[in-house]
């Protein structure tokens, strides 16, 4: 007996998968090769453009509770952050501590839903200075999620390092890969994918 | 200079792609394919297990307006039906005339909201009196889209003949298909759909 698993990708654009055009992104390559591994999910994307977290903590419980029916294995995958960094008059569109917080708001409304929640770093973009700045919003993510005893994949540093990533990034719009760059970014990611599919409660609370 | 177009997809499961392995449906192959023939968009899927019309008329406006913002090219592709003409003691899940005025309802809002709109038949299913039923309140929308201005392409009565989808059909759950199936359906659309995306008021009000 398979078992029912509905996954909600909640995030920014770069969950939506811009600038793919296969239209897959991470999320649905993640979703496809699980598919692939015996782990079947139905596969909601809600990545949107320019979303902040306070954008997020704001539309995910409605969106989700939509697609994640009470009898099913419902389960929520979160990553946002460049948005929150994105610079207007010398200050970031969301404060740090803002950003905190509705990080911690969201975990822990998906905690009180029984919804299992990956939490994925927001990737490096093409501007060192404001990937200073999400590195530092990084940190403090991957500290809350530690607290709240959610799994945090830190894909950032090794982004940074992949040439495929930085040169994708820089050639289509400083923000968003294509292809070649997605797919590095879900080969990162399947690992703990994988595991936390077959085992949501088992992962280290934060994944390397 | 490309428009940045940006594309909502409401409608149920076969929407959402559910049993394509590859993730994509039929949807994210048409978003794929408008990128290949150089009218990249950013694609939302808003497709929902067991969505009814009722469902979509209630959430359609809320989620869309978040991923459609005033200053870009916002289009609607909706499909639905099949659970509406589900059977539940004798009854269907949501009435004809009330599956009618909710595609009126939803149509007048999105003109209202200028974002151009194409619909798309409910596929077939595995059941023959379903088919029936769907058949019917295919003809009911195609009136329906007639009388709004509204493209709908028709592709209940192709999918029907055709032995892949209501083979994959079959040997899946009745209800959805596989890869092969979600290719051919999209590939059916690929006309209607690239005249669509070039000229949105350009279609005959019914395409076939």
């Amino acid at each position: 007996m398979v078992r029912d698993v509905r996954i909600c990708f909640v995030g920014d654009s770069l969950v939506a998968g811009l600038g793919d055009r296969q239209c897959l992104g991470w999320a649905g390559r993640l979703a496809a090769r699980a598919a692939g591994a015996g782990y079947p999910v139905t596969y909601y994307n809600l990545g949107v453009r320019r979303a902040t977290s306070t954008d997020i903590a704001e539309r995910w419980e409605g969106e989700c509770r939509r697609r994640l029916p009470a009898d099913i294995d419902g389960r929520v995958v979160l990553s946002f952050g460049i948005d929150d960094t994105l610079l207007d008059d010398g200050r970031t569109w969301v404060p740090t501590e803002r950003s905190v917080a509705n990080l911690t708001a969201v975990l822990r409304g998906t905690r009180g839903l029984g919804w299992p929640t990956l939490m994925v770093a927001p990737p490096p973009v093409n501007d060192d200075e404001h990937n200073s700045r999400i590195e530092k919003l990084d940190a403090e993510f991957a500290e809350v999620c530690g607290a709240e005893g959610v799994s945090y994949v830190r894909v950032h540093q090794p982004l940074r390092q992949s040439t495929t990533w930085m040169r994708e990034v820089a050639s289509e719009d400083d923000y968003h890969p294509g292809t070649a760059g997605y797919e590095e970014f879900a080969a990162l990611i399947v690992p703990p994918w994988l595991l936390w599919l077959s085992e949501p409660g088992s992962g280290l609370p934060v994944v390397r």
